[in-house]
C-alpha cells in the first residue's frame, strides 16, 4: 500500500506526545536500507514516535488497515533487518532517547529503546560502571536487543539476552507488556524477555530495556601476537578458553585483515594472523592472566608479541580493531561490504576456520577472515557489487558452504548478526523442527503479521 | 482418571527401551509430594522411561486419552511442582542418567535429564572444571532447568539459563525437538531454549541438555563475618556488589537461621547476623578482593571476622551453610518446611530485610531470615503444620506481604524456586499484562493441556 495524504494525516493525529511523520525523499531513502546488501525498499512513511504510547497507536492503526510496521534504530543492521521488504512504516524509534534511570548500586539502568550503547556507556562511566556489549556501529539499545547483538567482549560479559534484565514492548495488536523484573535474577513465569530479545522486531516493537551495567575493571593490559599461521592463532585462542585465563576480548585478523587495517588506519601491525588478547581486573590478577596468556601463545609459535599497558595505547590499538569493518570497505569502495557470521563450538575452531580458507580459496573471493575466537564467533569480510550476479551468487555459494560447516561441527549459522533476510534458509537449515513452532509464536505475539513482514521466519 | 489394568498394558507396550511402569503404593506415594507444603496427590502411575522415543510414545498416548503428564526428578521442588495435582501419569525421568558427552576444550556438557547436578560436578572435575548451581539438594539436571534454579554461586556463574545453550524436549503433542547449539552464542531465530528453561514441565518435557562447564578455580578463601545488625550486614553486601568485587559466593544467615545451624551441626557460629563470602580465582586476584571485602565488611561494624584459607575447614563451613534448611527442619520434626523467595534490585535489600523482619514479628512467627544476597535473594524459612489452618493462614499472609513489597521495590515474587502451585496468585500480581500471553503460549506448546496441569498459570 502507499500512503494517501489523508492516511498520513491519520498518522499524525495519533502523534499526541510530539513525535511526527516524515514522508521526505532523503528520509525514505535513508529507512529503506542499512549495511547490508539486500536490495533497499523505501518505506511509505517514517514515524517518529515520542512515547511508547505513540507506538501503540501507530500500531495500532497499522493493524487495523493490515499496514507493515518496520521498527528502524540506527540503521547499522547487517543482515537488512530494517528494510520494509513490503512497504509500510518504518518505525525510527530515535527519538526515545532518554536514559530514564541509571541505578549505579543495582548495577542497572533503563533506558528508552533509541539510546545508543556509546550514549549509556558515557552515563555509566560517571559512577565508574560501564555498557560493555560493542557490535562495533554506535547501535540503539533497542535494535541490539532486537538482535542479541553481541561482539568483542561477550566472552567475559555476555551478549545483549545477558544484559536485559527487563523490558517494555509494543506487541502486534498494540498491547503495551512488560516483561522481567529490575531484580538480578527471577524464576517468575515464562521467560518473554528472552523470546523478545534476538526476535528482530517481528514479535513486538522494544520500546523501553532495563539492562545490567558493570564495573569499570581498575587496570588492564593487552597482548598482540603474531603467529606464523592462522591454525596456531586459533590453536592458541582454544587453549586459553579451555585453560580458563580470564579474558575480556581475544579477536582474530588474519594476514588479509591485518593489511586492509594498515592501509586504513596508517598503523604497522605485522602482516601475519594476528591474536589481540585484553585483560582486564585488579592490577595482580591481570599479571597472572598475562602471564597464563604469554605461556600459551608462546606455546603456538607466536613471534611477535607485545605488551601493552599504556590505556592510551591499548585504545588506539583497539579502535584499529573496530575499524577493521570501515578497512575492509576502504579495499573496494563502491561495493557493499558482506560478512559471513557463523559461530562454532570453540574446539571447532581451528578446522572450521581452515574450511573457510579453502572455501574462500576455491570460490576465488578476496576475503578476510577475523572475529571473536573465544566465543568460537568469525566473520569472511569481503567488497561485493550487488549488483554483479557472478558475486552475489559466488557470495551464497559461500554463505551456504559455512552453514553447513558449522551445523555439521554443532555450530549456528548466525553468531550475532542475526537472521534478517539473508539467513532464513539457514535457519531453517538449522532448525528444522523449531519452523512450526515459530510460525505458530509469530501468530501469537503479532496476529495481525504487521510487525516486520519477510524477516527471521522462511 | 485411573489407570485400568488394559491402560497401563497400553502403557507398558510403549516401553520398547527398557523403561517401566510402577503402580507400588510406596512409589505412588513417594511420586505424589515434594518439599512443599502443598497437599499430596498420587499419580496413577509412575512411569520410568528409559528413553527420549519412550517419553514421547507415552505423551502421545497422555495426548491421545488427555490424561496428565506430571515430569519428576529428584522429587525436592518447593512449590509443588512435580504433584500430580489433577492424577495421571508421573514421568519419573532418573533413568536418563547419562552423561552424554563431556568436552573439555568447549567447556560443555551434553546429559539427559536425570542426571544430578553432582553426578555432572564429579565428572567435569577429572577435567579441571566444574558445574557450579547449587540449589541445595542433589536435584537433577532437568528438573534445575525445569524451574531455573540458582543457589550460592549464581552471583558469580549465573543460574540455570545461563548454563543451557541447547535442550532436547518433548512437547505436549510428542514431538521431539531440539533447541539451541553446542555453540557459545548465537542470534539464529527466537529463543525457545530460554523459553522451556523456567517453565517447570507445563510447555515440555526436558530431555537432554547441554550446559556450560566453568574451570575450577586455582585457589580460594571464605569471609566469615559477624555484623552488630541485620541491616549492618545487608549494607555491607551491598557495598560489596556495587564496588564490583568479584565474589563466588555471598550468603547472609541471620542470628536465628546461625542459632538453627549450630544447634543442627554442632557449629559454634556467633549468634548474630553473618555473612558468607567466598573468593576464588588466581592467587593474587584472591589476595586483592579479600583486602576490598575486609574493607567493606570493617567499614560496616563487623566485629568478629573470620579468613578462612584452608580448603578443608572452608568445605565444612560451606557445608554448615548447605545444611541451614535441614537445620531449620530440625527446629520443628513433623513439621513442613516452608520458605518465602522473593528477589528485590540489590540496593532495596535492606529495607526489604527490614520489611520481612517486621511481618515476621508482626505475624509472630519463629523463622529466620538467609539468602542469596548479592543477587538481592532470600529467603524467610520457618516450619509449619500443613493441617493447622491458623498456621497456614499466617504462612499465606506473610507471602502476600512480602511480594507485594518485592514487587513495590521493582522486584519478584520468585528468585529461584518457581511459581508451581503455591505462587501463581503472585505471578498474576507480578505480570498480569503476561498472563494471557502466557496461556496462548501453553495453547502453543502443549495444545491438549496435559503438560504438568494447575503449575504457572493462575
Amino acid at each position: 500500500m502507499t500512503f494517501a495524504a489523508s492516511a498520513l494525516a491519520d498518522l499524525e493525529s495519533l502523534l499526541v506526545d510530539g513525535g511526527s511523520v516524515v514522508v521526505a525523499e532523503s528520509e525514505l531513502v535513508r529507512h529503506g536500507e542499512d549495511f547490508s546488501i539486500h536490495p533497499a525498499r523505501r518505506p511509505d512513511a517514517v514515524v517518529l514516535p515520542a512515547s511508547t504510547r505513540e507506538v501503540a497507536a501507530v500500531i495500532a492503526l497499522a493493524a487495523r488497515e493490515g499496514v507493515p510496521v518496520v521498527p528502524f534504530g540506527a540503521g547499522t543492521s547487517l543482515e537488512g533487518h530494517v528494510i520494509p521488504v513490503a512497504g509500510g512504516i518504518s518505525l525510527d524509534l530515535t527519538r526515545l532517547d532518554r536514559i530514564l534511570e541509571l541505578r549505579p548500586s543495582d548495577l542497572t539502568a533503563t533506558v528508552q529503546a533509541g539510546v545508543t550503547r556509546r550514549q549509556l556507556d558515557a552515563a555509566a562511566r560517571r559512577h565508574g560502571l560501564q555498557f560493555p556489549v560493542d557490535p562495533g556501529a554506535d547501535a540503539t539499545l533497542g535494535g541490539m536487543a532486537a538482535t542479541n547483538a553481541s561482539g568483542t567482549t561477550t566472552v567475559r560479559y555476555g551478549g545483549m539476552r545477558r544484559q536485559v534484565l527487563a523490558l517494555e514492548a509494543v506487541l502486534g495488536d498494540a498491547q503495551v507488556v512488560r516483561t522481567g523484573s529490575r531484580a538480578a535474577k527471577s524464576s517468575a513465569g515464562y521467560d518473554i524477555t528472552s523470546l523478545l530479545v534476538g526476535s528482530e522486531g517481528t514479535l513486538a516493537v522494544i520500546t523501553e530495556l532495563t539492562v545490567r551495567l558493570h564495573p569499570v575493571e581498575e587496570s588492564g593490559a593487552t597482548v598482540r601476537a603474531a603467529f606464523p599461521d592462522i591454525a596456531a592463532a586459533c590453536a592458541a585462542a582454544v587453549d586459553v578458553v579451555a585453560g580458563g585465563v580470564l579474558v575480556t576480548r581475544l579477536e582474530l585478523l588474519d594476514a588479509w585483515n591485518v593489511a586492509a587495517v594498515n592501509s586504513y588506519s596508517g598503523a604497522a601491525l605485522p602482516e601475519r594472523p594476528l591474536l589481540l588478547i585484553d585483560i582486564t581486573g585488579a592490577p595482580a590478577a591481570v599479571d597472572e592472566n598475562l602471564a597464563a596468556v604469554a605461556d600459551i601463545v608462546g606455546d603456538h609459535g607466536a613471534a611477535d608479541v607485545v605488551l601493552e599497558r599504556d590505556d592510551a595505547t591499548r585504545r588506539a590499538l583497539w579502535r584499529t580493531r573496530h575499524d577493521a569493518a570501515y578497512a575492509v570497505m576502504a579495499t573496494a569502495p563502491g561495493k557493499k561490504p558482506r560478512s559471513t557470521d557463523i559461530c562454532v563450538p570453540v574446539s571447532e575452531l581451528p578446522a572450521a576456520i581452515t574450511a573457510a580458507r579453502e572455501a574462500v580459496d576455491a570460490l576465488g573471493l578476496d576475503a578476510g577472515i577475523g572475529g571473536h575466537v573465544a566465543d568460537g564467533n568469525f566473520h569472511v569480510a569481503f567488497m561485493l557489487d550487488p549488483g554483479d550476479e557472478g558475486e552475489v551468487d559466488r557470495a551464497r555459494k559461500l554463505d551456504g558452504l559455512l552453514v553447513d560447516d558449522a551445523l555439521a561441527r554443532g555450530g549456528t549459522c548466525s553468531g550475532e548478526h542475526g537472521i534478517g533476510i539473508g539467513k532464513r534458509a539457514y535457519l531453517a537449515r538449522e532448525h528444522p523442527d523449531l519452523i512450526p513452532l515459530y510460525r505458530k509464536l509469530k501468530g501469537v505475539f503479532d496476529p495481525h503479521g504487521i510487525l516486520n513482514p519477510g524477516k527471521v521466519l522462511p
